[in-house]
């Protein structure tokens, strides 16, 4: 089966396309290598030193025979994309290919400007793409759990049966993304279902949470896969972020209270949830979300773990609360539903102190490349 | 008050604008004429004879002695659109400055990236200007009914209390849109909610239903102030579409079964709305939404309704049920409530055998311009 991985060059897609190539797949990479530019423009770097993508992909034929297609453009050019798709005739999309930093997107109103209309005109130009040329193909979307918000009742997954009046209805569930990053992602998932429901393309909507870890079966292979690590304060996520820190020394940068409970999941299950998408595909017509976390917690929590983990392996950590620089409640309800995934055959990596050791073992491993001026949030959301 | 009309050489933007303009509110217009362009590029004309918009504005002042600043230009532009603003330094902001036909908007790819980009990088304009330099401003927005599309419980306005799992929420309400074009409101009332919530500016969103008749009390003063009137299968809507079909003889178009339900109202209503939101400011961080519509009418009991009109002028009318170009439903459940500007003092325009019959008898005024190869609809949805 022949799968294209748009974004094959990211943290999510460069592990995605690997899995799915170790798997079997016939694995195309489209990017645009925009991150990268991104990163020398903000002056940030990963934690890890990434290889240049053909070099990637040249060493992983060498150390397993399998060849991985590649494809350097941009979806929002779309002769590229359709010329591309015509090459390659994807079976599967798995499109990762979209600016995916809160505050990259509150930086100013030219970034705001690029997030959005990069991210709404690249999937609107997939969409076209499929209904031309690739109507049975199944797109199998990035969505973020941060679409939801932090609402005071359940979240379930996509939709929510409302009884209202004496009357009864299952619709879409409501939407209340935190900055406009996550407001592209709720635009580009009312312009897919639209799509699905005219045109009978199939999609699902993988509403992840915040992925955590490094190391994946497949980039652990060889120097030359290593995957990217960010902790600066545009691209960093908690937990990650949180071991970076901790291994230079540096306080841990909980934001406000800490209490914002969120979905995280471990990048060895990421990988393996968007290959049980691609397995168990949409019926035309349907649009699907699955909420793709594993476990719950609050970025204080979070920060504790460290912390503790710390304690184990002699690094002595610090707990720094700052001044939020987004706007968002600090303690709130959050449940959040999750069984679609698990039901499809999802076994969860578990957050465990093993991982923390580990994730504290390889931050340290590479602390020599830790920029300290580029940790602590520069991006408010008030300003 | 200084109020800035976006779009204000449009249908319901050049009504509202005189609107103010004789209720004594200092009005300014702002507009990149591009649907004016638009007309051309497509080959449709609006049905009454428009005069260019520095031409109304002068006849407006010569008339009444009130003037109306007047600003040519694209609010996608961001340096326009500020530097514009600080010349009128306007206390409120009418935003109809959108690309508003669903079936432009699914002409093809590029038509519909042309209607988010547009309609979602300028309204993001407004509110970083606002942000930036008019923080009291108070942003009218112009949405539509059909963000809400057809659920099968009573639609709310913007927002709806729901109670799940034992626990309670107020949540914006659902949205099902049925065209790009419907889609990027969607996505302009997602983001101006938030704008709100970060930011405290004050917003009211009016989701307007379907726009009807043509002379307001301003626009009818003079020839050359007369407004736009359109019948063809893009930017032609029910009922007025409907009584230039019945006066130069072409059958109703009615769109498959016709059970399809919509608020509709009075373009006198739609000037007086809009005051209405201007003269009760939403609050600092509120994002206010208001169902602006007085009647609900499905599309086939329109069709009779003028078609028993035309009786009563010696017009024979025939209806014709055309395969639907629409990806809709054609029978269903609609309630759309519309309380609050009900609340704020609105005083319908109930639609009535005159205003059809004063319909009719003006587009049989105007009947010698009517091109009838634009009537049919021309842009399917599944295509």
């Amino acid at each position: 089966m022949k799968v294209l991985v748009i974004g094959g060059d990211g943290y999510c897609g460069w592990a995605t396309a690997l899995h799915l190539s170790k798997k079997g797949y016939d694995v195309g990479i489209m990017d645009n290598l925009v991150r990268r530019h991104w990163d020398m423009k903000l002056g940030v770097e990963t934690l890890t030193p990434i290889a240049p993508i053909q070099h990637r992909i040249q060493r992983w034929q060498d150390l397993t025979g399998k060849s991985i297609d590649l494809f350097v453009g941009d979806i929002t050019d779309y002769d590229f994309l359709i010329k591309s798709l015509h090459q390659f005739e994807p079976e599967a999309i798995v499109h990762f290919g979209e600016q995916r930093s809160a505050p990259f997107s509150m930086i100013d109103r030219e970034h705001a400007v690029l997030t959005q209309v990069n991210n709404v005109v690249g999937t609107l130009n997939i969409l076209y793409a499929m209904r031309q040329d690739f109507p049975d193909c199944h797109l199998v979307k990035l969505g973020t759990m941060g679409e939801y918000g932090t609402p005071n009742i359940d979240i379930e997954e996509g939709y929510i049966t409302i009884e209202h009046n004496g009357r009864k209805d299952t619709l879409p569930y409501p939407k209340q993304p935190g900055s406009f990053y996550h407001l592209s992602k709720v635009h580009d998932s009312h312009n897919i279902h639209f799509a699905c429901k005219i045109w009978g393309l199939r999609a699902t909507d993988l509403n992840q949470g915040v992925v955590y870890g490094v190391l994946t079966e497949e980039t652990g292979m060889d120097e030359m896969l290593i995957n990217r690590l960010d902790y600066d304060g545009v691209f960093g996520t908690a937990l990650n972020r949180f071991c970076i820190q901790a291994a230079v020394g540096h306080p841990l940068t909980v934001y406000g209270k800490g209490g914002q409970t969120r979905g995280f999941l471990d990048i060895r299950d990421t990988v393996r949830c968007v290959e049980l998408a691609i397995a168990n595909p949409a019926d035309p017509g349907q649009f699907r979300v699955f909420n793709q976390f594993t476990e719950m917690f609050s970025v204080g929590d979070l920060a504790v773990m460290v912390k503790n983990a710390g304690t184990h392996l002699d690094i002595d950590v610090d707990i720094k609360h700052l001044d939020n620089p987004r706007v968002e409640l600090e303690q709130h309800y959050f449940y959040a539903k999750n069984t679609c995934l698990l039901s499809l055959g999802l076994q969860p990596h578990y957050l465990s102190d093993s991982l923390i050791d580990s994730l504290l073992n390889f931050a340290s491993k590479y602390k020599h490349r830790v920029d300290e001026k580029q940790i602590l949030p520069k991006v408010s959301w008030r300003r």
